[in-house]
Parts: C-alpha cells; sequence; structure tokens
C-alpha cells in the first residue's frame, strides 16, 4: 500500500531557497589576514544565482562537472550552492594531492570548469596543460591576467563574470538520486577513487548534523569551518549551516595557529570542526599566547584519533568541550560521534568520550572477523568495521568494478579495525591493511607505535607487519630519533616491556631519518612495507 | 549523472532495530495511576517481535491494517514499532471519534484487527458489530473475557497472546515510500479522511523532531507524550524517541491534572507535549498545589494557538519554557516551530515567540489571495497557507478524488489563514472557513472571538460570516453567557469599540445555551451556520 505522502524531493536548490532567503541576515564571514569580509546569506543566494547563470553561459549543461581549486571562503560556498543547485556536479579538487593525482582525478570526473583562488593559480596552472577536458577556470579572489592557460582553455575573472550576470536564476527540479558533489579519497592504493553524493544524500547527512545528539548545530551558532572545503565537503557543516541559518566563518588560507586564534577572538565562533593537528597547534599557541575561547560551546575533531590529553586540555584549560567523531570520505562523512549517554558521569563519561563514538540510527554497523563471520558487539571482538545508510557509498565512480574489494553485500568496508560496545560506541584500534595479523591474535599497529612515541628520545615511529615463517606476521618498527637523541633497539624493547603484552613485543627495528607521509600527511606504510620487501632497510633483530 | 550513495532505505525495521539495541537500556514508562510500570526500551524491542508473531499467526499478511484503540502506553508503542516493521500498517483509531465515524474509519481502512486497552473494551464493543472486516480482537491491559464479540470475531488477550511467541521476527525490507501508519482527520465537514504515513515520512520527520531548532529531543530527555498517541502520531515523539533513545513517559488514561502533576512529580520528565488546554488546566492545578516542575526543560504546545498568558505562567512562575507548534495531521504534523532567531532578545523574542513558528528547510511553504495568487511574506498580506514537503500529505488514502480541493499543484491546502513574516515566521489568524470576507477585507473570526470572551460576562463565543447583500458577508455572534450573568448586545458591541476597527464591530449577536463541538472539542461553525439558515438563532441586529 502506497503511502498518501508527496514524493519531497531532497534536492539543494530548495536548501538554497531555504537558507537564503528566510535566514537572509546569516552570514559567511571570510578571514582576510587580519580582519574579516562578510557578506549575508541573502547576498549569498544572489551570488549563487550570479555564478549558475555565469557557469550557464560558459556552455555548463545538464549534469557536468564543476571543479573547485579553493580554501573555505564565501566563493567556495557559493559554488557549493550554485553548482548542485543548477543540476551540474560540484567536484572539489583536493589542494593537496600529489601532481599526478591532481591530474587523474580532473580527467577522470571530466571536469568542464574549473574555479580557483587566486593564491592557488600557481598550484593549479603548472598541471593545467594536463587536464583534458577543462575549458574554463574562474579565478576568484585574485588577478586573472596572472594566469597563462594553454591553448583552449579561457580564463575569466570570477568578479567581472558575475559581475555580468543576473541574480536570479530558474533553479530546475532533479531527481534527489542525482549526483551533487564530487570528492575523491586519497588512498594509499592505486589511483584516488571517486565519491559522489546525491542531493538526497546531503540532505539527510545535514539533518543528522543539525540532530541534538549529533553536532547539534543551529541557527543560534557561529561554526568556524577549518576541515578544508575540498576534504569530504567539510565534513558537512556548510550545507548545515545553510538548513538552519547558522553562520559560518571560513579561515581562507589562515590556517595556521596564530591567524586562528586572532579569527577566534575576532569573531568568537561558538562551533568548531578540525583535525587533532590542528586543535594540537592551537593549544601550543594558547599556552604561549593566552586567550579566552570559552565562547566555542563546542568543537568537533575527527579525520584521526584524538589523544584524549588533547581532550583534557581543551576541557580543564579552556572550558572548550571537544566531541570526537568518526567518519570517512566515503560516509559523508559524518559516521559516529562520541556524546556520552547521560546516565555516564565523571570518568565514565570520559571512556565514552573516548571512543569513537556511537552510530545514528541511520547508519548501520557491524564487524566482521578474519573469516567473514559477524562479531558480537562486546566492547572486545576486534574485527573490521561496515557501515551501510542512505549517506553512504554503495560504489566509486566510475562503477562497480572500481575497487570492488571495498563493498560487498550493500556494505562499504570501511578498512577500519576496532570493537564496538552493547551500547553502540566503536573503538578503533587500526587500520585493517595495518594491523599485524600474528599466530591467530591481531596487534594494533597505533598501538604499538604510540607506545613506542612515549619514549622521550623518539620523534616518529611506524609499525608494519612483515612476513613471518612461524607467527604468519611480527611487527617491524620504523623509528625516526629525535635530533640529538640516541636509543638503541634493545632499550625501546625495554621501554615497552610494561605497556604491552608480551607477545607483542617486537624484535624487528629500524632506524629511518622520516617516516614517508601520504598527500593528506598519514603515515605511508605502503611505502615502508616496500622498503623492506625491497631490503632497503637496516633490520636489527632482537 | 547518478551519485554513488547507498540507496539506504528509510524503514521502521531499522528504527525498531537501533532504538531496541544501542538505547536497550532507556525505557518506555506507563503511568498506573499512582505510580509508573517500566519497560526498557531492550524488552520494547522482545515484546515487538512477539506482537508481530502474534499477528502474523492470526493471519496479518503484506500491507493489511492493524488498529489500536488505546491510550498513550507501553502496548501501544510495541504496536506502533511491530506493526510497520513487520509491513504492515498501523491505523490509529481515535477514541473520541463520534460513533458512527468511528465505525466508517476501521471500515475504510478495511482494519483486519484491533488491539484495544481494557478500559476502552466497552466503547470499542458498542460499535464492534458494525466493523465489517476485523476478525480479531486483542485486549491489552484488562479482561479479554470482559469483551463479547460479535459472530466472527474472536478475542484474545494481549498478554496470553505474546506469551506464547519467540521474541525475534525476521523483520523484512519494506519500500520506503509504502505505508506505515495511518491517522484519520476528524474534519467538520464530510467523513473523516485518511491521510497515511511512509516509513521515509516518518523517518524523516523523527530526525526533524531531534533537531536543535526543532524539539530538541536528545537520548538525555525523557518526553511525556500527553498528546495521544491515536491524534497525529502523538506529534511524533514515539518514533523520536527510538530514534536517539530518549525515555518515553506514558500518561495512559491519567489525563486529568492531578495525575499529571502526580506523574511529573514521581518521574521528573525533561520534555513534554500536549494541547493548550491541557497546561491551562495544569496550570491552575499547580497554583492550588505547588509543585516544582522546572526539571521540564521545555513543552511543546500545539494543535490550537496558545495564549501568550500561557506561555509567560509557565515561564515566569514555574521556569518552564512553552515552545509553540504549528501543524496537522495531514503534515505529520510537525510544520513550524516559534523558536525566535538568536538575535531577538527580551519582548522581540516574545513577539516570535507567539506565532505558529518558522518552517524548517524540508516544509516549503506559500500563502495564496483570494484570487489564486501568492502573496508576499511581508508579515502583512493575509492568505491561506499552504505546504510541500516530504512528510506533507500529497493526496487522502482512497485515491486523488477523495476530497481533491485539499490539494493542486503539489500543495497541500492547509485550510489556515494567515500572513508570514520576510524570515518566515507563520501567524495565523484564522481557518479559511471560518474567516469573514466582508467588503474585499477579511475579518478573522478568532480575533473577534477572543476580543468578546474577553468580556468579563461571556463564557464563550463563536463568531460566524452570514450572507450580508451589501458587504457579501458580516459577522454573526453566538454568545454563552456565564452562569448568573447578563450582558445585552449593545453592551458587548460597546466592549469591542475600542479593540477591533470600526468596520469589523458586529451587527449581529445570539445567545445560545452552548457552543456546538467537534469529536475533538473544537467550536463546530459549520453547525451553527446551519442553525442560522435553517432559521433556528434568535438573532438580535444591531
Amino acid at each position: 500500500m502506497l503511502s498518501t505522502m508527496q514524493d519531497g524531493q531532497l534536492s539543494l536548490a530548495n536548501l538554497l531557497k531555504h537558507g537564503t532567503s528566510v535566514h537572509s541576515a546569516s552570514e559567511v564571514i571570510t578571514w582576510t589576514g587580519s580582519e574579516a569580509r562578510r557578506e549575508s546569506y541573502g547576498d549569498l543566494g544572489r551570488n549563487a544565482a550570479r555564478l549558475a547563470n555565469a557557469l550557464r553561459s560558459l556552455g555548463v549543461t545538464g549534469d557536468q562537472r564543476v571543479g573547485t581549486f579553493m580554501w573555505n571562503n564565501a566563493e567556495h560556498l557559493a559554488a557549493y550552492l550554485a553548482v548542485p543547485a543548477m543540476g551540474a556536479v560540484l567536484h572539489t579538487l583536493n589542494i593537496r594531492l600529489f601532481p599526478e593525482q591532481l591530474v587523474f582525478v580532473a580527467n577522470h570526473a571530466e571536469d568542464q570548469v574549473v574555479i580557483v583562488d587566486g593564491t592557488l593559480v600557481p598550484l593549479l596552472a603548472a598541471q593545467l596543460p594536463h587536464f583534458k577536458t577543462v575549458r574554463h577556470v574562474i579565478v576568484a579572489n585574485g588577478d586573472a591576467a596572472a594566469l597563462q592557460a594553454p591553448d583552449g582553455v579561457e580564463v575569466h575573472s570570477y568578479a567581472e563574470l558575475l559581475a555580468a550576470q543576473p541574480d536570479t536564476f530558474d533553479w530546475p527540479v532533479v531527481d534527489e538520486r542525482s549526483a551533487a558533489a564530487m570528492c575523491y579519497t586519497s588512498g594509499t592504493t592505486g589511483d584516488p577513487k571517486g565519491v559522489a553524493y546525491s542531493h538526497r544524500s546531503i540532505w539527510l547527512h545535514s539533518m543528522q548534523v543539525c540532530m541534538s545528539d549529533s553536532m547539534n548545530l543551529a541557527q543560534s551558532d557561529k561554526a568556524l569551518a577549518i576541515v578544508p572545503q575540498f576534504h569530504a565537503m567539510a565534513w558537512g557543516l556548510p550545507y548545515a549551516a545553510l538548513m538552519v541559518g547558522a553562520s559560518l566563518l571560513m579561515p581562507d588560507r589562515f590556517l595556521q595557529p596564530a591567524p586562528l586564534a586572532a579569527m577566534l577572538a575576532a569573531e568568537k565562533p561558538t562551533f568548531a570542526g578540525a583535525v587533532p593537528t590542528v586543535w594540537q597547534g592551537l593549544l601550543a599557541h594558547l599556552e604561549a599566547n593566552p586567550q579566552d575561547i570559552s565562547h566555542l560551546r563546542e568543537v568537533v575533531v575527527g579525520g584521526s584519533a584524538v589523544p584524549p590529553s588533547l581532550m583534557h586540555a581543551f576541557e580543564e584549560r579552556h572550558k572548550v568541550s571537544i566531541l570526537h567523531a568518526w567518519g570517512m570520505t566515503e560516509t559523508s562523512p559524518l559516521g559516529s560521534v562520541a556524546r556520552p549517554p547521560a546516565s555516564a558521569t565523571g570518568e565514565e563519561a570520559w571512556q565514552y568520550r573516548y571512543t569513537q563514538g556511537r552510530f545514528p540510527a541511520s547508519v548501520r554497523a557491524r564487524l566482521i572477523g578474519d573469516s567473514g563471520e559477524p562479531l558480537p558487539w562486546d566492547n572486545e571482538a576486534v574485527g573490521e568495521l561496515e557501515v551501510q545508510g542512505p549517506w553512504i557509498a554503495g560504489s566509486y565512480y566510475g562503477g562497480s568494478d572500481v575497487d570492488p574489494d571495498k563493498f560487498h553485500d550493500g556494505w562499504l568496508r570501511t578498512g577500519d579495525v576496532g570493537k564496538i560496545s552493547p551500547d553502540g560506541y566503536l573503538t578503533l584500534t587500526d587500520r585493517a591493511k595495518d594491523v599485524i595479523k600474528s599466530g591467530g591474535e591481531w596487534i594494533s599497529s597505533v598501538d604499538l607505535e604510540n607506545q613506542v612515541m612515549g619514549h622521550p628520545a623518539v620523534a616518529e615511529a611506524a609499525v608494519v607487519g612483515i612476513p613471518d615463517e612461524k607467527w604468519d606476521e611480527r611487527p617491524l618498527v620504523a623509528v625516526v630519533l629525535k635530533e640529538g637523541q640516541t636509543a638503541t633497539p634493545e632499550e625501546l624493547r625495554d621501554f615497552l616491556a610494561d605497556k604491552v603484552a608480551k607477545w607483542q613485543l617486537p624484535e624487528n627495528w629500524t632506524f629511518v631519518d622520516e617516516v614517508p607521509k601520504t598527500s593528506v600527511g598519514k603515515f605511508d606504510k605502503k611505502r615502508i612495507r616496500a622498503s623492506y620487501s625491497e631490503g632497503k632497510l637496516d633490520i636489527a633483530q632482537l
């Protein structure tokens, strides 16, 4: 029996119309280095319409892709709204990709137009000759004349282009399952993979962001989106802000601790989102330059695990609550949020807050063991996390033959390994490809790394599994010593002796000058394993 | 271009599984007169599975309808979950319908089974012989043997039936646009009309209820659902509570001020929802029997306009904030919520709070004038409110020929008349069918009624439009005087003189013993107009 309810298409054109009309007094505030430029959501709506008209005039039709190569700012926000609302697909290009990855993703998505921030023109220009489908580049916040474009590519000034356009647009009706925006994941294996979010998935995700038990975003908020707009849609903050009329504070390219502290002081946002390293940097800055930041009712931190010490430092020294969250590009990204149950107080509440959090009703999760069997949620069994839901990717762009191992039976294999409590809180212990399978037991590479990095002489340590005849795999520790410090493998192993189980103690140690990193700054363990296989590492075996 | 996101069906089976597993420690608490009986959501999930097995064993298949004739309690909540999650359709029968309406809706929906509370058996039994499709009646919370069923109807004890069933059920996958639950509106014209909510509409509506700027429902809440489960799905509180793990406090049949005060004292809920008359009654009770109710962080009030005096009394005397909301059966019901913008404080904030509220992004609204033209949102132009969205009805059950005037161009005509501010706040002034169109201007019958009821001698007053040769329509006031009080039409008209515009002052007055009411207690103006046309009223014309 069909219901009698309206179809009620969930479309970003409706989000744009709602956010820029009834919330026309809310603002997007872009930091310019020492002060802010402000744009009301009413003006944002008119600029989005101008941008849509401009893109149409450049020939953008149907579901063609429009790339952005931009910082977080008002112009990037206008593109977030205009491109999907006109029926086209926004492709946020990650400015930190390696050059060959950048070329790959622009060609793979077949971007027709790229909007670029003036300060990023040099970075883009170097690769532009390799972009096969791009016909127009629009330079925002900078000098279009500075860009020497290859033949067949026209360069436009964002300001001039928009000035000539009407400030209304007849936004089309699109099916809610159409693609609205794309983001490529910068995996450590193979080419980047594209995730194409739908109007529906973005709408539902935005509602979730504004639910009290999630990020709790409301009209009364001014949200500082430090997490880049080219990284998992800035965790959905821009769309959620438009949905409820929260103002947005955009840092543009000023992402270092000092300017972040300055924008906090000037604009007093109530909410912020960024990865742990940003907060580590800000914490250190605030130690040296004290400043009241208690206007932040909450900050959401994800992207990698948040050290408990960081949460305590913000809570106790700055009266700012850190909300730990887990997600990935493939999950839009909101997967879980570590808000403790109301019954937990004191130390028990902290234990909940350290976890990666609880899944909301829209995200279904399961843990899968070594032989494919589902594991119990007993906070002990450790397996690979798989998730399902209306804002979870079901494939990668390009069809089901792109990395098919990532998806099975309607589930996304997250590649994260951990355990889940009976009340649904996730604790991650490792990445699936990094976990060390030793004698039928799993050793968390992350746990070992954290323990080794606790040694005063160690700057960085990466742990990978290497083949072992008896145990299948055993851990190899690659250590970067602090400048001027020394330590022997024996000393480091002794240091671990009372910190990890005896059978986990590593026999294999190597000293390196630096740990290789991916384009997003994570340990590139694939390269460590390759160096090992190629015999390039000098191994001490205890 | 299709997105790469999962289909992610929004289904109540998933809601049931989520709410009763990760939130298994949350509770549904049912008041029993002097104390409460408690059921964890874990047990609720097992009982829902038993109920689904029981219904299957009675032959309920596919999308057959299962009626409930019940108070708000744990058993009714189990039916809310089990019936839609098994793929059948829940039909909440309004126990306050007139007998012939009750018979109509049970037959129109073709209910196969009815679950009835023991105390409501006599009310149901009287009409049961006229129910054409019901084959089974399940008596909860009472004595099944007390029901003498007509031939062909089997009577079961809820407790005995469930005790024999397994506590797990293989919940099927249903399309999210399938009907999940039905509710009939008790209109004042014609037969009741059925609204069939979908799994999708209920899911989206539940998310909205939990958004910070809506009802803000969270895991930390204990929500007292006074609004009946047979009335617009108890405003969505049951499903929203399961979505986030809020506990539910259910008043069963104890809806008078004294027991409500007792359950507030015993259970200290943080949130509650009920129509204005309930809060009026509670306010009077608390005057005579003081009690701290500041554990209520907020109460949502809708169903009819909330008098500002009521909001101030709760805020100032009891430190409880009343949140004014608007909706109707056809809108699931959450249409708008009067949470002021963050920039408004003091008296300005109060002016926002008096309105019917702001529409969320998922609900689109427009005002339509006399000749079908859209009106501006300038807080002045008055027209009929039309709404659109994923939890708004697009037709009534039975097809597009059931009351087709209610729907056009994809919009629901609400029958409510009012104005909307530029920032999207709705102020209702009347019902479309009650507004008096006099000389090209509209007179609000509700405004006039409120003014007349301000006279000390007046107990009730209803205003209807009657035909007028010169002005098209003019107001007729039907007055019920307080016992022992007197007032002449001239005195009442003089009383209004400085309160309403001169051209609105009514010429036509009549005194009646009582104002006729609909089954839900609203003024039945259709009957007043009929009495007038039939010459049954004694009219004084000034």
